[in-house]
This record gives structure tokens, C-alpha cells and sequence, in this order.
């Protein structure tokens, strides 16, 4: 049970952390801070968080869990304006996609590695933002994963996992550089390839016209590129060292694949299209579902 | 009405054109072609054509309506063998990805362009295939694209728009060399893509670990690596140069991509994330929805 949950960033992340909460009877009170009031006075009015304060020192004070859920660059700013402020038994824990760079917001501003804060990723959400598109299942089935260091308490480890469990996630750990390599290869590595894609189609195409007589398959392609541009800025910048390695091999893939459909060498192709479905039907849930089109 | 429409190979494409127009009460007899025997008995048993023959030159006879939908591979072995069994007023199109491979197919085996063929493709299709997977509302609301050559008899193209105008779709006509381009850029370019990604991804790690990782977002963004290798080879052969040159355009935007996060340059990354979303959000059907989940 948690008895003061503050959350910092009232939004889709942390605003359907609230919601879960509330719904399985896990927390007190909800103490909401973020920048935009109107979303804070939102987050009361439907019930998310019982109040607000837009200080985020105050808003932690007396929370014993704080869930901090802003973009990567508002990261290091929370974390010093908190500092002084948290409960000395205070958990606290953050939503960021990249945990190389959370780690080091905190080393900076702490001066060391804080006991009390648990480094995780939910790896969930919409192409939607703010409160109201938060919902109390977002994270019913989805994956959490948690970057403890050497110097994290275990306990806290392990409420911050139980919080979680709660919300009907699954919760893993692994270390913090393999965090940052698997989510720069299935997540930062796909956002680049969507937004280039059609990026490259607008400037072919001034007038849009080549968007008209694109099919289903594309659609389901490049949602992804209607992701907030700011909190993609911020996943790149934190995660370059890990994004630039697989960008790396992407790039030769490509260009292998690129020169053997130059070149007309049908057998080539054949072997990296069936060892890649073979890949996708064997790992990816739905893989064949046959109800999303595609457009050959 | 069509008297007796012949459908050379009765799969997802061919079976869902014979429902839909059978289902408008459009089609007097359809015959059915493929190398598959099991699968041609079972579209009679449900019902998706009336008789089969195996040989294309005998299942064309009689036919005043012919519609092949043959991997592009296979085409022109089709050609060859229907030509001089057609009805003289016969009319004739395809559903290949590929025009520009089609029409070569024909020049090939007719010895010049063939009058009562009206090159098309249906821009529509499910990673499923074979006459299971069809189904009459397949191409309801869904694009068609003509691409008449100087030489088509334009009664021919009128019939054939009538035809799929009748199963629901929308209609349009554009030059040979300007779907073709249109493909590779919006379907074609974003197959290689899929494929290439899952199989980096494969091959970067043996044991699938990196799949468990992988969220909604990315699930969507493979789909379509989960579509038929030997349909995406013999559409990569056949439109080789176009998707050459679109994946010329590409590379450069990666390359470009790939620097800015090198260098940590925010500015450029969020201009072109926010032009992609802008082209994606102003363009693309059900850009944001709210229902899928994607991975940060």
C-alpha cells in the first residue's frame, strides 16, 4: 500500500499509473505536479490525482512513493528541484525510455547514485498525450522493466516492482546499457525508420498526392510517426551512443539489400525475407492475424 | 453483368473479386485456375467458383472476362498460355503490384500490347493467402489503380472500372511508370524496411531475447514483414528500378538522420519528426486513434 503517491508529469504515463492504483485500492492519496494547469485542474476533475501543486518540492513532500514521468530532458531539472525535499524513506521511481541518461540526471544532481531511486521504463502507450488520455489498463499485460544498480536498495527494488505487479504488469530487470541497446534496436531504431520514411515521402511529394494510394499496410507502418516530436528529440539525444551502434547495422542491411535488388538477385532476397518472417511469425504476438491489411 | 469470368489463380485477391461480385449478383459463371488442386476444390466447396480447370488455356475459354492474379513471377507464363484461347472480345487485367512488368509480360507474349488488357492493381490484401483467407468486402472503400496503356481499347477500361467499382472500390487511372513509383514508394519502400529491420534484428541476436521486448508500436510496424517472401521477391525484381531510386532517396534521409543523433543535433531531429507527423496526421486514415499502442 502506498500512502502518498506524488506524480511528476500528469500524463498519459503517469496519469494511467494513478488510475491502475486507485482501482486496485493500492494507494491513499494521488498528489499530481506538472507545467500546464489546465491539465492538473483536468486530473481532479476526473479523479486521477486528489490535488495538485505545481512545485515539485512541495509535491513530494511527505509522498513515500514518487513516480516521476516527464520527458528525458525535464529530467535532471525534477531531480534537482526535489532533492532536499523527498522523505529520507521516500521510493522513487521515473517512466523515462532511456536509463543511461536518467542514471547520470540523478548522479548530477544527487552528486551520487541515490539508494532510494529505482530506474524503470513501462514499456507502454498511445500516440495520445495529456490526462485524458490516460485509462487504468494501459499497463495490464505490458512489460516494465526495472535498471537497478549496484547501489540500489533492495527493498525499494522491490516495492517499486510490486507497485507495478499492481497495475497487472509484467516486471523484469536487466542491467542499464542492456536496456538502452534492446529499447534503441525494437522501439528508437523503428520511430527513426517511420519518421524518415515519411519524412522522405513529403519532400518527394509537395503536393501529398503519394499519400492518397497508400493502403493499410502503411498506415499500420507509420503510426508510430505521429509520436510527439519533443519526447522523440529527447529518446535520441539521450540514447545516441546505443541508437548510433544499431542505426550502424540497419544502414548495411540496407544497403545489402538495396544492391541485390540492383543487381536482381531474387535468391538473396528470398533468404532475408523468409528468415525475417520466420523471426516475426516465431516472437511477435498476432503476428498473422488477418485483420490488418497490407498493400503489396 | 459478366457472363463468365476466369480467374487465373483463386487466392486472396482472385476469391475475394469472384465473392464480392457474386455477392452483387454481377457474375454469371466463374471459373476457377491454379497450380493447388486442394485449394480449387476447396473454392467450389465454399462456393467462391462454380468449376475449375487447371489449365489456364481451357479455363479461359468461353470467358468474357479474365482476371489474373498470379504472382508477378508467373504472369507471363500465363500470357503465353492463354493468348490464343481468349474470346477475341475477351477482356482481360491483372492484379499485379508491378505494372510496368506486366505490360513488358504482354508485349512478350501477345508480340505486341494487347488491346482488351487494362493493366490494374487492387490496393488491398492481408498478410493472408490462399482462397481461405478471401472475402467479399476485401476492396469496399479500397483504392484501384488502372494504368491504360494508348493502345487500350477504352471500353475495355470502362468495363473493368465498372467491375470493381461494383465490388466497392474506388477507381483511378494513372500512367505505367506512375504507380509504379507510387508503389515503391509507398508499399514497396516500406516492405524492404519491415524485413530488413526484423532480419538486423534477428541476426543481431540468435536467441529472439531482443523480441520479448518489443511493444505494440513495433508489432505494427512489422507487419508487413510477415507477408509472402516469394510475392515480395518477384515485386523487388520487377519493379527494381523504382524502388532503387526511392531507396536512393531513403538512404540519404537515414544517413542525414543518423548524424544528427551522432551529434546530438535536437534542431534538426525535431524538425524533421515534426514534418513527418504533420504529413502523417494531415494524410494517413485513423492517424491517431488511440488504439494502438506504440513502445517508447
Amino acid at each position: 500500500m502506498i500512502e502518498r503517491l506524488a506524480i511528476i508529469g500528469v500524463g498519459l504515463i503517469g496519469g494511467s499509473l494513478a488510475r491502475a492504483l486507485r482501482e486496485a485500492g493500492a494507494v491513499g492519496e494521488v498528489v499530481g505536479c506538472g507545467r500546464a494547469l489546465p491539465n492538473l485542474e483536468r486530473a481532479v476533475e476526473i479523479g486521477v490525482i486528489d490535488r495538485y501543486d505545481q512545485d515539485p518540492a512541495s509535491a513530494v513532500a511527505g509522498a513515500d512513493m514518487v513516480f516521476v514521468a516527464v520527458p528525458l530532458g525535464a529530467m535532471r531539472g525534477v531531480f534537482n528541484a526535489i532533492k532536499d525535499r523527498l522523505r529520507p524513506d521516500a521510493i522513487f521511481t521515473d517512466g523515462g525510455s532511456v536509463k543511461g541518461s536518467v542514471v547520470a540526471d540523478a548522479l548530477a544532481a544527487f552528486g551520487r547514485t541515490p539508494p532510494r531511486l529505482v530506474p524503470g521504463h513501462p514499456i507502454a502507450g498511445t500516440e495520445r498525450s495529456g490526462v485524458d488520455a490516460s485509462f487504468a489498463t494501459l499497463y495490464q499485460n505490458r512489460r516494465v522493466i526495472l535498471t537497478p544498480l549496484p547501489e540500489t536498495d533492495p527493498d525499494a527494488v522491490a516495492r517499486v516492482e510490486s507497485m507495478w505487479r499492481t497495475c497487472g504488469a509484467e516486471v523484469s530487470q536487466m542491467s542499464v546499457a542492456h536496456h538502452d541497446e534492446v529499447l534503441a534496436a525494437t522501439s528508437h531504431l523503428p520511430h527513426m525508420l517511420a519518421y524518415g520514411l515519411v519524412d522522405a515521402l513529403a519532400r518527394m511529394d509537395e503536393t501529398d498526392e503519394i499519400f492518397r494510394y497508400a493502403a493499410g499496410g502503411f498506415r499500420d507502418f507509420t503510426r508510430i510517426a505521429s509520436s510527439s516530436p519533443v519526447m522523440w528529440r529527447d529518446i535520441c539525444i539521450a540514447n545516441r551512443e546505443a541508437l548510433s551502434a544499431v542505426l550502424g547495422r540497419f544502414s548495411v542491411e540496407l544497403t545489402d539489400l538495396a544492391q541485390a535488388i540492383r543487381l536482381g538477385d531474387g535468391n538473396y532476397l528470398l533468404e532475408v525475407f523468409e528468415r525475417a518472417k520466420a523471426a516475426r511469425d516465431r516472437n511477435v504476438e498476432g503476428a498473422v492475424d488477418g485483420r490488418t491489411k497490407e498493400s503489396p
